[in-house]
């Protein structure tokens, strides 16, 4: 074989590594396209299994349907799994990051299911297959809402902090109150459960598996009610203005010629009067 | 007959199908108003008397005059929709849009009852006559609230689906872990049962059909509540302050020069090149 | 008795008629406050004695008392209510101003229950009292929060009929399909009952007295509850965005020297230059 | 010892005050940091001690654990105490603030369990430690959120007054009218209950523990639902639109001539009378 044949098939390996690349991580070619909507509907498909495996009739009825199944899409996502690890410009990178593992637990369970047997646990790792679905949205374009949701989160992170400290502290205030009013002979017969109980009526879920009995516990749960209502409509708001208002706040730039200011931050000439803008 | 007598008959045939039409379409004149108001009444009527109809007691008391009620309100329907086909520009058109399919629904179950006595599902096409209220209300002005609900769907489509895909995505490894915290003997005795219920916990329902009996698992619920508490509020500020920011964007500039696009209704130059910019 | 005296003494009487008024409709004395606390601090004690009356076991025990009470009350309300007759400018148009229906009925039921002893409902009609609390905070310039609400009701008016409308043909609609699915076996036995079901489940609210049994009854049960925490977060969004941007877009000012445009509807000179503004 | 020792004693002491105030009240030193991190630690667990004390067969096991537990507690706590009150420039003032009396009220509970043993009611005023880690947090610069949130409750006050009795008035309107369509038979036993049971419905907490069973009184309960629904989201709206336009007040401009006021942060001249207006 000569250099330039050794060359040649390089070349053509490497193309072909390109060509997978786009397929599996990209979303510009129809191809890329078509195998983004079936690895979608193959790891719904997938979880559906799961969760059907873990209804014991279903279990018992459609034993080997599902542990066929099962192997299958353990086959598939290995194939998977290995292409991109081929196809990845750094494979030792991509196994180490975020998406590389969730890849490697969607497999993993099924082989060391044979080796252990019957661990429950493995099913709820299984699970988090759900997780691939983000990769395959996030690839088709759905990145800004994502993003959107982050920022938001960390922009108002402290405000959230804040919040859900407040929220446990006024539960645990709360709860424990109740437990003295209530006390065990109606169900608030510890000040743990008093307080998931505080948390159930707080945040308006309202199982009603305990609630109060005597006038005076109906009174503070009112009172407790009204309050969880008040804050998510307060808190509501205080997110939403602060959400608004940091939306354009980080630099303001104003024009020397006209005095009009921006604050759109990638703005470099005054938009009225067309004079160069410097930032403070 | 002569030409004349033929071309005047046409025309009163004409004018009446314009007349028929604006009483039936149209929500200008005082006659059609009132159209619109005794049609609501009557589909409003007709949906009180099927509800009514399902009702065992009230059905086998009162079988004969819900039976003639149906019968009239199915008559009324007839009449209606044989004159929006004849009064229609294209007739065609109208039969196969949207609302010439619920108008032909809200007739048909009744005539099929005949042939096939007895099919329950009949009863919930019957019921889909309340979304012919939605085209009354439609003409009645309502248009631009009905709009608004549309367009911010749209604008915010993407984040609502993100958001759907991350709650169900949630519930599903909430529900898992719940799954294997509390177990079968606690009624949470499949994953699918699990993830129901973590879903009635993050939207706050809270049933109580199902609640963790475990302190852990009412730790998990616990925790579990208050995210879904934090996800209404975070996410409320994100979409409106979405709309709010989006409300502007009716125009949209676009430099010739770099490509990039304002909304700023001021905008005269490009605030990125400097280039003049035209409105198009 | 001289023409003087007689004046004076109708000046004397006019001189009391105002200084009435200024006590029981005013805000502005420090009596007339301190009357508004008194009134207020007796309507919410008369509202717990008729609340607390409808506990049988409390109304057989304190049956004197409660009934020296209710008669107590009415006699103040009766004395306040003669003299806000008698200090009005227009007593007839008071009578029949919806506060003067309030305030009479506030009374009128004590004296009726002689006539007719028994009368259940008119406890009811006694406890609205409670509405005249709101006509005293009105004087105590609370009355821009309470304009905000009534404007935010108007703007939103048509959003908000729109909203209703469509909540409840959702809730026909599906609790139609969840009486088709789940049926009578598992509480769903009539339309109006799965309607008030859905209601109970897009509300969040979640009574859970009857619940979905079936996997596929709780499937869609599972996509109601996501659907109304959905409408919830985007109807807040449009509703908070509308009253945001309806703050200012009644009119807008144009500057014809430096082409600034401004919303404020008092403006009369550009805020920039200082040319005087013409509406357009 | 000369008069130079004892001022460089006194010195010293002053400087180990310093330094102690810097640890216990500062931020800005590693040590000061390590110390609020350690206090958290020490607040969070006592909490979970006392929680758990509550727990009877938890309580049974580990007596003596929690008991020792709770004296090494109140011993650190004590220390902490005794370092505020000395190192404070003003050690009254402190005592007497908000947070002096929640430091002495965490240790004060266990020395008075000795003289007077079994006080159920000092758990919950042990569990009032809670309140500390706002302290900590605070000095950890949270507080900007903390502020937002008080400023928002200042601003929104009126609103928010209002929003909550006319809550209350509802309820107290719709649980009576419940009360006489439901009656006692069906668990409205009184119209505190049934107020109990309005405010559950309205905030959409949905316990369960009573609902209604007649047709009527399920259509009330849908009202209410729908209703309660419908002020959660057109309130969050005043509520965010109250915060979005108040947020701009930061400088307020003063006509000198007409006396007019403006927040708009680049009027530059009086809108209501043309002269040129001065920032303050």
């Amino acid at each position: 074989m000569t250099e330039t044949a050794l060359q040649s098939k390089r070349n053509q390996l490497r193309q072909w590594r390109q060509r997978i690349d786009q397929v599996v991580n990209g979303s510009e070619t129809s191809v890329a396209r078509r195998f983004d909507v079936i690895l979608i509907a193959v790891i719904l498909a997938s979880v559906v299994a799961v969760m059907l495996e873990s209804i014991e009739p279903v279990n018992v009825r459609h034993h080997i349907l599902l542990h066929t199944l099962e192997w299958g899409f353990t086959l598939i996502f290995t194939i998977e799994y290995t292409l991109r690890l081929y196809s990845s410009p750094a494979p030792l990178a991509y196994a180490r990051s975020f998406y590389g593992i969730v890849d490697l637990m969607a497999v993993l369970p099924t082989y060391i299911s044979v080796l252990i047997p019957g661990a429950q646990a493995l099913i709820v790792v299984r699970l988090l297959r759900i997780m691939r679905v983000f990769r395959v949205l996030k690839l088709a374009s759905y990145t800004t809402a994502g993003e959107d949701l982050v920022r938001a989160l960390r922009k108002g992170g402290r405000t959230i902090v804040v919040f859900l400290v407040a929220i446990f502290a006024l539960a645990i205030t709360l709860g424990s109150l109740i437990y003295l009013i209530e006390g065990a002979e109606n169900g608030f017969d510890s000040i743990p459960r008093s307080v998931y109980w505080a948390i159930v009526t707080l945040t308006t879920v309202g199982y009603g598996d305990i609630s109060p009995q005597t006038p005076l516990g109906q009174l503070l749960a009112a009172v407790i009610m009204v309050l969880g209502y008040a804050i998510i409509v307060v808190w509501a708001g205080i997110i939403s203005s602060h959400l608004a208002s940091k939306k354009g706040t980080s630099t303001i730039f104003m024009c020397v010629t006209c005095g009009d200011s921006t604050s759109h931050t990638e703005a470099r000439y005054c938009r009225r009067c067309g004079t160069p803008l410097q930032s403070e």
